[in-house]
């Protein structure tokens, strides 16, 4: 089984015979609120999705991270994982401090022991990590909507944070790695998603399944920006393709709790990672990975992948194409591998913006975009309810 | 650009402005005439192809070779290449002797250093090279027509054997690899056959395209069985599918000039190490590979690749499984992609013997199995000529 980044999958959950004994403990100590994505990466980091991290990062991690896309121990890592005070909360915090994580509800999810307390400049943490300052970009707004004093330090957690959905499919990284060795699967792909799967990203899978022994749909169902497609509808999406159009000996699926960053090439790199963690061999990298807007070149998150050395990733990046259906071979492909277009229509390819569209007129993509079984589903969740 | 097997291209080639020259000495020599499949061999061995060997092996080498499928200095190399003396001339050899060789017409090819003459065993050599000592397998039939007196030693080669046909596709490794760093491929996947191209194979060439740079098409044109597809029909077929269904600057296709062996396992190592010396990075290995009759499991010849380190055979090999049409998914795939079948008939597959019937009753194989055009040609070649 692959090892997981930084060599040891971590493990900063209690053990449940003394959770009752530390959950009372952590109601003496101060309350600081999580917010969404940070309750989220206090999940990730204690179920060992984020190793080697085993808390919040401190300033020297903070800084190695956003300037030179590695810890300070030189391990790659691309997307700093930090908590911010509330506003008002600056004086409130000092290194040796115990704290108890809440979630918005009050509830105790875990424990920090601070270890540090600093100032950050969100102007070069955006530039640096997201290329762009531009307030319009999802990843600044969240920037712009925290303090910039940062908390570092190690964390436990005591309880899961509140999920309602899909509770049969939620694996820890642990978890996921007995089920590939359960399955015997040597070489595993995950597919990183945000977005109902079409046939372009159906066909790219199975490119990728053909070179592996299993594949892991892996889609991220943290928050995500407001016009991004339910997570009910995209799993029940998911459900479908998976029944109707994969033999269930060679897919799994898993919900990744993560939040959307919308960090484009530097996202490509954390997901990657992530994804060893979870015990995965491959990951798919398509085209406009983790993007939003223009703010990234098509295949700036395939290129990023060339400033590490293979074996310092770990998991290997597997490179795709813009995918689409073409009349002419009768068959899905790319650039790579289909005749040149000779004539306008020859390809099938739809905008995102002219699918809603269709979608919302209760009118179905062709099959050679959407299976119609995923449009079925689509159309049905655009129809206002009455 | 990958480095040859062993290290350094082999080049045995006579320089033009010398061939004159040390044509003429030859003159001189003892003549040595070389069957088809050895002047094949002399070719590849002068031209780097089969890097790192300068010559036909050695006593020493063809039994590491033979029995560990390893040169004596342990670098992998699966298949003995060899040279046998003709019925009635065991005792015309010794060690230290210098001989022509020359093709069937008496035409000088090259030079040879004896350097060993050694006696071997074929029954053992069959066993274990190709697994089988059944005098219906064309490899054992093979050795049942030379003596088990061979040569080793170094060559030189002055005149290339007379090819007539496809002249603008016979690239040696030294020019694959210019016309690769031309390309600007980086990786580059090599697809052997001796086979037309149907959509099977279509498909896993443009699966494996879609993980690399470029694809080579790198059919083998050397001495095969009399009931394999004439070159004539095959070069017709494949230039009618890469014209077709290919984009032209993602692919290339260059003759293999190797003689078949039909060792299926041992014969893909080989096949494997030959196209690394082209300059190759990857190398399909779908099932029965270079397999013959039922000499071999389905998946010998893939399996055969664990039993070496990767680092030790260079190339990485892309393994496929049996690839058929499913019509539930509208599209190529294997088990691996494609929903379980149904319904008899849910996946579009037929056998070699019913293809060749279809096609001698003129009769075209559906479009789900066979391209139209190159159904055409197989079709017409089929045709009794009036």
């Amino acid at each position: 089984m692959i090892p997981a980044h930084g060599g040891r999958l971590v493990d900063r959950l209690v053990r449940s015979e003394e959770r009752e004994r530390v959950t009372k403990q952590l109601g003496s100590l101060p309350k600081f609120q999580l917010n969404e994505r940070e309750a989220s990466d206090l999940e990730l980091i204690a179920t060992g999705g984020f190793s080697p991290l085993e808390g919040f990062l401190n300033e020297s991690d903070y800084v190695s991270v956003r300037d030179r896309m590695r810890l300070s121990n030189d391990l790659p890592w691309s997307l700093p994982v930090t908590l911010a005070v509330k506003p008002g909360d600056k004086a409130k915090y000092q290194p040796g401090q115990d704290l108890a994580l809440v979630d918005v509800d009050g509830k105790v999810l875990g424990s920090m022991h601070v270890e540090d307390v600093y100032q950050v400049d969100h102007k070069t943490e955006a530039e640096q990590v997201l290329r762009t300052n531009d307030a319009a970009h999802p990843g600044v707004e969240y920037l712009q909507s925290i303090t910039n004093t940062y908390l570092g330090g190690r964390i436990s957690m005591v309880e899961r944070r509140a999920h309602t959905q899909f509770m049969d499919f939620r694996l820890d990284p642990k978890e996921t790695r007995v089920l590939f060795k359960h399955k015997g699967w040597k070489r595993v792909v995950a597919f990183q998603t945000r977005n109902p799967i079409h046939r372009a990203h159906e066909y790219i899978q199975k490119c990728a399944l053909e070179m592996v022994d299993g594949l892991l749909v892996h889609p991220l169902m943290g928050k995500t920006k407001g016009d991004d497609i339910p997570e009910d509808i995209r799993f029940e999406c998911y459900n479908a393709l998976l029944g109707q159009y994969f033999p269930k000996e060679r897919v799994a699926m898993s919900i990744f709790p993560a939040a959307m960053r919308y960090a484009g090439p530097r996202e490509a790199i954390f997901h990657a990672l992530v994804r060893k963690n979870f015990g995965c061999t491959h990951f798919i990298v398509g085209r406009d990975h983790a993007g939003v807007g223009n703010y990234y070149g098509t295949y700036d998150a395939q290129l990023i992948f060339d400033e590490f050395e293979p074996g310092e990733i770990g998991i290997t990046p597997m490179l795709f194409e813009h995918a689409f259906f073409d009349l002419k071979s009768g068959a899905m492909g790319t650039d790579k591998t289909c005749p040149p277009a000779e004539e306008k229509g020859q390809r099938v390819f739809l905008s995102g913006t002219k699918v809603r569209e269709m979608l919302s007129n209760g009118e179905s993509p062709p099959a050679e975009f959407t299976r119609p079984e995923i449009a079925q589903i689509l159309m049905k969740s655009m129809t206002p309810k009455s």
